[in-house]
């Protein structure tokens, strides 16, 4: 699985209308591959969003950002950003919240380390 | 509910140990209040561990902290770290992957925001 942690700043006071966008749509992410997606207010700068997504592979997290949905949310959430942006990528082992791969022990999860 | 980002380095070598560890005791966490838990490697440092959380509240996952099981986990990682430690605390919103409450639209969710 593949884990990426993201976070984004906004122009001032911008930062719930950035939420809202970033959490329409959920159910289709889960159709695409997305295991787990998590979006929260920074408790150490009132203008900074934090993201954390699980997918299954680093492939359908990028398919993902080509669906017109993504897209189109993503150009409505540009013009409220500041362009400060940082992310992480990394190799999930396991965990909760996970879906179907919740424990690191089962034969799929197993099946689906990279 | 509340989220935390955290990163750690182990001494070379001993980072499959200490995602191991992290990863004992799944259940023992859902049971004191953890909605989301997820272990990783960090994809630009071979070294680096990454766990993001979320939790109903900070006062559930302060309290995680002192249960005998975890005490005694982190007692048997900390030889193998470095004292290398980022964090990040949030407050989160909603998203997937965080049990019953993973609409932000939910009346329950709702009560629950922090």
């Amino acid at each position: 699985m593949y884990g990426y942690i993201a976070s984004m700043r906004t122009k001032p006071g911008l930062r719930d209308e950035v939420v809202a966008l970033l959490l329409e749509g959920l159910d289709g992410l889960r159709a695409t591959g997305c295991r787990s997606y998590v979006v929260s207010a920074c408790a150490t700068d009132e203008d900074r969003i934090w993201v954390t997504e699980v997918w299954e592979s680093a492939e359908h997290h990028a398919a993902s950002l080509q669906l017109p949905e993504t897209r189109a949310a993503i150009a409505r959430a540009m013009p409220m950003l500041t362009g400060e942006f940082t992310s992480q990528e990394s190799q999930v082992v396991g965990g909760l919240g996970l879906g179907h791969t919740a424990s690191p022990n089962t034969r799929e999860d197993a099946a689906s380390r990279r």
